[in-house]
């Protein structure tokens, strides 16, 4: 490390002795995970496979948060896009952006839990990209990852394909990473139990698919949050979707933090959670499966769909009134993920 | 245009209905060929396939350069890595992460390019991710793009194959890319014919894979340039390669621009160049069949491989002498790509 230097300099990214060891240095730290990320390319046999394929960046600002840090944010975010289509996680890409002067160590700490999330979902590193830019014009660090996953045999699942009578299902409390990375990030207090929920959800979602039944449609709440893709369901779908206040977990700390904010919790950003829409005689079984898993501990059915009015989604309110949930029109918390 | 206002703003990025919008229109500007983006994930049948993977980012500064621009590079350099694999480019994935008021119309010219090469390869973009950080965050914009080919029956190729006796050969001149960035981005003028020779290498080899036996192993020459590729490939194969300086293509600007700046053509990045490593007897063959496309016009022979001292890459220079062909240490020209 010292030899080195320690911190990347601008010369990391030119394609030379510098970046082989900064790419050595990354694929170590990966560990039997990353046996590839050398080679530009990976290639491997799926035979007879569905396939699904996303990538997301990553600016989360700061690098490291209660509950997680960019890294497991990148590894998690993409897992759990690809878990919600029914897909085992199967293949990783890691592309870092990283600026000028950022110190190794923090490079060290952000692969180490990259290494250990991929490790827990089973998911191989298999090819990766390492850029620098001069200080100042990228900040510290941005991660992109792609992933390649198996979709299940059997599996077909569709934001269309919400009816009536399905329930509308999460996984449990939410707006913890939004309030957990605004929090960190303004110096606010909200409390002690708020960390962010950042998590691989194919530990839950896989299962459950295994398990059950009647589960036609499912999307993980990232940005926009649960307003957001339950307003996509009842879009895509020509359906309503009718929330009870009540029955919608959120933690005291969330609740507290969103009304100091002037927030509204269905519109903050989750990185653990998932909405399922479960055909009804089926949402009980499900939601007692789920809280049996550490993922899901505090699942609830918090809704249901409803013939109209279509593209809508509605809340009962605590008091008893009715309102029309909407998506956020631009941007409440920015750099969120 | 007008209501939505000409630049990119922080709340594009917020997972609202200003980012459903924005996305809505890099979809739309990318035609036919991404249909899917606005889904997280894509889902698609491979079977029986055997699957490349690989991604980069792009941080090319300028953003538009003579002969391309980052979009149009971020989908060729991705290409250019499944296709020497002996992939065909199947699915690409594109990540934006945008500063905070870049005009739109930038964006617009940079999605229309990428357009325009994913139509001329035949690839289809089928997910994507956009982000926005503030302004003084990034430097206007940097893409990502993963991609997945599909191998073709019967290829193997490895940087592990190369032989003694066996040619090797570039499909043309080198060094014109890196060159080219550095001209516009210095306000030098090496020379009018100096242009990136920015291209998606698939359309070149996967006719020459079909048409011509006795290819063992192949890599685009970008950061490091020609040295970096052909010393991997000897220390990967435990060989030497031993190069004739007449015989390496350069372009009279490019000699020029290396020679006022004091750089070393073979240490230049280019973005449509490849080394193909090809059997003694069928080399001939090989450069006369590029020589017939587009992109190989001056394919050439530019050295063979030896037994030793194996791992490295030796020059005999035009003067008669050898030189040993190092890799660049550090970063000769910072964000070629």
């Amino acid at each position: 490390m010292a030899q080195r230097g320690d911190r990347i300099m601008l010369a990391h990214g030119g394609g030379g002795i510098l970046m082989k060891e900064l790419i050595s240095f990354i694929v170590d730290k990966l560990g039997s995970n990353g046996a590839a990320p050398l080679q530009d390319s990976a290639v491997f046999d799926a035979p007879g496979a569905r396939l699904a394929f996303t990538t997301d960046s990553f600016v989360v600002d700061p690098l490291f948060f209660p509950g997680g840090d960019i890294g497991h944010l990148a590894v998690c975010g993409t897992v759990n896009d690809l878990a919600v289509c029914g897909a085992e996680p199967v293949s990783l890409s890691l592309a870092f952006i990283i600026e000028e002067g950022l110190p190794f160590q923090t490079l060290e700490r952000i692969i180490e839990s990259i290494a250990r999330v991929t490790r827990e979902v089973g998911m191989a590193v298999v090819t990766g990209d390492t850029k620098v830019v001069e200080k100042g014009k990228a900040d510290r660090l941005f991660i992109n990852t792609a992933g390649i996953g198996l979709v299940r045999q059997g599996i077909e699942l569709s934001s269309a394909a919400a009816g009536p009578g399905d329930a509308v299902i999460v996984n449990g409390t939410i707006g913890d990473h939004g309030l957990a990375i605004l929090s960190r990030r303004e110096g606010l207090d909200f409390g002690s139990d708020l960390v962010s929920d950042t998590a691989p959800l194919s530990r839950i979602i896989l299962p459950l698919l295994e398990k059950t039944g009647g589960i036609k449609a499912m999307r993980d709440a990232t940005r926009g949050g649960l307003a957001a893709v339950l307003n996509e369901i009842a879009s895509d779908s020509g359906v309503c979707i009718r929330l009870k206040e009540e029955s919608i977990p959120v933690r005291e700390a969330v609740r507290r933090g969103c009304e100091l904010m002037g927030y509204e919790p269905l519109h903050i950003a989750n990185e653990g959670k998932f909405v399922a829409i479960v055909e009804g005689e089926k949402a009980e079984e499900a939601v007692s499966l789920m809280r049996e898993h550490d993922l899901g501990r505090d699942a609830a059915i918090i809704g249901w769909v409803d013939e109209g009015p279509a593209g809508h989604v509605i809340l009962k309110t605590l008091l008893g009134g009715e309102r029309v949930v909407d998506v956020p029109y631009g941007d409440l918390l920015p750099r969120i993920c």
